[in-house]
């Protein structure tokens, strides 16, 4: 199937207008904080949460909300995480009455999300007043605003979308995201909204993303800390025309594959937008005995502070990958296991069965100062593969998270 | 009880000699790289060895001359981890012999260690070389020549000791350790060698060492990378002259109680030393509904890159801290929980009932510009409790870490 990426993040799909500003949540008046996305259609809904036991507020009125599966509006801000505040559920609520009011739609059909430092109580006061301007100013340009107003650390803005081909008509996906320390739990943390045009039943909306979450979002590790308030949230308005999706059809399977390849977009960004990144590092597993062992292997590589560091250093330390693997938790036979890094320059063995290889260091030099560096291993136990992204560790993670609160 | 501590390290318990210095698997010939003890006597010995799947070849050898409970030397280099290398056990084998011939002991009562770089063929040459000498060398004053040689990030040497009193008798236990990163399996990486003049047989020593490991280093944390080369081996020569401890009677809870109290000293000490650290961190969990439940909020708190970039920032962000005790994996409340931050100049209660308070920011200040911080969780949940070790993370760690290899 031909996926094919387009311009217009949010707002890329029919139907569905989307705009930012400065409420006055955040100090800083260059810096906009209050993200909304409207769809005029009533549309199919559905969410995949955090597992941190420390939910964010707007987390618990979200999922409320999407208990009957539809949705009209996203609202969302940044500068505060509304977590761990004792009215934290009523500020939550607060915010998409107002939401509701200047869109003139029902309150249940909003979804909530708020990105900032916990434990701080939230003043919705400046959501209420700029409401009513926000909400007109909405069109179908504004997927920048909307992705800009959800940044908290992050460098660079994140809105991508997709088109293809589902029973003859032409659907796209869409969406925005912020996360940077991914899971950086105190910039609460990793956010993606995303809305389509398709048909598709709230159900099976919800199946396709968490599986899409499964293999991409779930596979990113900035920092390894699981956040409070990470949210994945999809709305689907039929404009498209297609014939609805209603089962696990061919169509679903195109749906699904179309998804996952927008997510694996957002999950790289988010990966090498990593506080502080100055390396993508991706992690292919290949030649492991099951899926989970290989998502357990990956995961580790691209987790490990020492395996991160050596990789700002440019430092072809292929004892760590080793090392990583050795107490990912995955049942595998260490003493088989090959280790190549590559980048667009080029590519390099560094360990082979287990062991050490000669190798031209410059040639790994050249590799490892590459901006996107793939490390493959090959475990060579059997044919399961997985994907896992992170970034190096640098001094500027440091720099960020030792005083972000004050 | 009372535990006293006293002088001597590796070499305060009776009958134990020891010594290091310079063979030359370091290229630096300022740093010593190859340490020595030896017990004239014939020991019960035993050890608890890293859970990596990728295990340091002189950790096989040292398991297989362990499996009778007798040795009677300890030899260590560090510049070198002997790990990930085709020939290692017969490297480390090489280096038993050459131990066993200058002490005229069998090279099946010789413990071995490597601490280094992995995945580089080790030249046992120089080891061979250096033994006469240093065998001829050793005494009763050795201990701080031991403790420099196994030495590789570390920036304070790590040597202490204990005595008590066992059935009339005084009984010392003393040693000395390596690790900064702890659990930084490049460095290869922590290693504690302990002496004890007590009479104990093998299996109890077994038994008491595991125990105390639970509690003490398997609470540390510089960075959760799990080493290839973890050890932490003891040797009992009998000569205090207390009755051999050959049952869970009331000598032997004497004797697990000072060992334990020696083990925490040194793991306090190895997260002190944590690369790049300028400040300790103790995190006490209370309130707990099971030993479990503590051990795994413990662990996530020092775990967290956010919590220990915040404290290197000295910034007092207990939101951190609630979200790595929401991911941990724990069964708890969070929202009964009370966070406390003490160190020597006094203490602040940060959150309450898992929600902000308002405190006074300057004295939070003082307290986290102390070296030794205290990170007091109460989760009113039961009575069980727990207490791990780690420190803060800093631009050093980066640095340290970044270009380790070459």
């Amino acid at each position: 199937m031909k996926i094919e990426f387009i311009e217009g993040g949010i707002t890329a799909a029919k139907g569905f207008i989307a705009g930012g500003v400065h409420c006055g949540i955040r100090k800083n008046r260059s810096k906009s904080d209050l993200a909304l996305i409207y769809s005029a259609d009533l549309c199919d809904a559905a969410a995949v949460y955090t597992t941190n036991l420390v939910k964010g507020a707007p987390i618990l009125v979200t999922k409320e909300h999407l208990e009957n599966g539809k949705a009209r509006a996203m609202v969302c801000n940044s500068g505060n995480a509304n977590t761990c505040n004792k009215d934290g559920v009523q500020k939550a609520n607060l915010m998409c009455e107002y939401t509701a009011e200047a869109l003139n739609i029902q309150a249940s059909d909003v979804i909530v999300a708020s990105t900032g430092v916990i434990g701080q109580p939230i003043n919705v006061e400046p959501v209420k007043k700029a409401m009513p301007d926000l909400a007109a100013s909405l069109s179908a340009d504004g997927s920048e605003k909307a992705a800009e107003a959800i940044m908290t650390t992050d460098t660079a803005k994140k809105e991508f979308a997709v088109e293809c081909e589902i029973g003859g008509k032409t659907v796209r996906i869409g969406g925005i995201a912020k996360g940077s320390g991914m899971i950086a739990p105190n910039m609460a943390t990793m956010l993606c909204f995303l809305t389509t045009d398709a048909a598709i039943t709230s159900e099976l909306l919800h199946c396709a993303l968490k599986y899409a979450a499964e293999k991409t979002f779930n596979m990113v590790s900035v920092d390894g800390d699981t956040s409070t308030n990470d949210m994945l949230s999809i709305m689907a308005n039929g404009k498209a025309g297609n014939t609805r999706i209603e089962a696990k059809n061919e169509d679903y399977t195109r749906f699904d594959e179309a998804l996952t390849a927008l997510c694996i977009r957002f999950a790289k960004s988010i990966a090498k937008d990593g506080e502080g990144a100055t390396r993508l590092l991706e992690c292919n597993i290949s030649g492991a005995k099951s899926t989970h062992d290989a998502a357990q292997m990956a995961k580790a590589v691209v987790n490990s502070n020492l395996v991160k560091a050596a990789f700002f250093g440019a430092d072809a330390n292929w004892g760590r990958i080793l090392c990583a693997i050795g107490y990912s938790g995955a049942d595998t036979n260490v003493e088989k296991i090959d280790v190549t890094l590559s980048s667009a320059v080029g590519e390099i063995l560094v360990c082979k069965d287990g062991g050490s290889v000669d190798f031209d260091e410059e040639k790994a030099g050249c590799i490892l100062h590459s901006d996107e560096i793939v490390i493959s291993v090959n475990t060579k136990d059997g044919d399961a593969c997985a994907t896992a992204w992170g970034c190096d560790l640098t001094y500027d993670y440091v720099k960020i998270n030792g005083d972000y609160r004050t």
